[in-house]
């Protein structure tokens, strides 16, 4: 059970972290996530140095929760199969079932946020961003040239930009989502990612029914 | 030649929506918009009744322009072939080979931003982002079933999703290259979209070599 301490610190991050994925980071006042949070106004600077500080301890905490369903669902892949290509199908997979279970459109992406206002922020805290993304080319594409070597490729691609394609469509169908209001589309998008490494490895594909 | 007061309504527009870009649509006052433009306030207002009527100006113009380039390079790749796969193919292939000629990572989308911001908006102005993504879906969906009726895919997939995974390249990408700076992002992961395409519709793919 956490200390009182906390969970004050937990509410206030969960409140501001819903008001910038609805309103944007500039929009999203103190005043505003003390409301939300229902906490004074010196228990929010008890926490927090300032907006800025805050800013960089909710990035901290959505690139490590990015990071762990990253590693967990690659160890879990890893358990799952000897085969680097069937290991990469199923990591797409976990991620496309967890997707599938969605019933509201996705509400955003903090990174996306940040990154549409990235003006606003200190180079320290989009670093944390760029970081994060560069974690995933390398882990996804250190897999991908795994499969690659015991699969050779139909066309001529290159594993970086292959692994980049699951950022790109998590990122992507996150606001076509949000935009058009529909929960289906990060789970379809993920499924097309999975249907292009499938087609991209397949030794011997059978001709179409 | 545009009289003088389209002209200025033009610079007052291009300098909010570089703010925009840069640091999002709440940061981006009406002070720094005259600022940026050399304007006054006075002609701001004579141009625009309000900053949300700015918000709805922009992303009228911002919609246009892409609608322009969907049905200019649709119509293109329609000259360019007689075949629904090969103009499909060449309709990504013309927005890939614009996008390989960009130097600087792409300085963001204009619906991303509101996107990002939503909460900001009002309806009618999210819902010409909405429009225009629909549209997209709707022409190359078309486009697609063409395609599938000629070709049978080699994997089940839906129309609607495949033509969707165009924006979701496009959206994610931007924020990629952005967040990286990155300016390959963008023409690679199209390249990818048409890999895609031309392996999920191949009627007798060749061994790798």
């Amino acid at each position: 059970m956490p200390r009182n301490g906390s969970t004050t610190r937990t509410t206030i991050m969960d409140a501001a972290e819903a008001l910038i994925l609805e309103t944007g980071f500039s929009a999203t006042s103190v005043d505003r996530v003390i409301d939300r949070a229902g906490v004074t106004k010196g228990t929010f600077f008890y926490h927090f140095q300032s907006k800025a500080g805050l800013a960089r301890a909710l990035v901290e905490r959505y690139a490590e929760h990015d990071l762990n369903n990253l590693e967990s669902n690659l160890a879990r892949a890893e358990k799952l199969s000897r085969d680097p290509l069937q290991q990469l199908l199923i990591f797409v997979g976990l991620f496309e079932e967890a997707a599938e279970a969605l019933t509201e459109p996705y509400p955003g992406c903090l990174f996306a946020s940040y990154c549409s206002e990235a003006g606003l922020f200190d180079q320290d805290t989009l670093q944390i961003i760029r970081d994060t993304m560069t974690t995933w080319r390398t882990r996804l594409g250190a897999k991908i040239e795994e499969a690659m070597a015991k699969h050779p490729p139909r066309l001529d691609v290159d594993a970086d930009s292959l692994a980049d394609m699951i950022t790109v469509a998590f990122e992507g169908a996150f606001m076509l989502s949000k935009s058009l209001s529909d929960p289906n589309v990060v789970s379809q998008q993920l499924g097309h990612y999975r249907n292009y490494l499938e087609l991209l490895f397949a030794e011997a594909p059978s001709a179409p029914a």
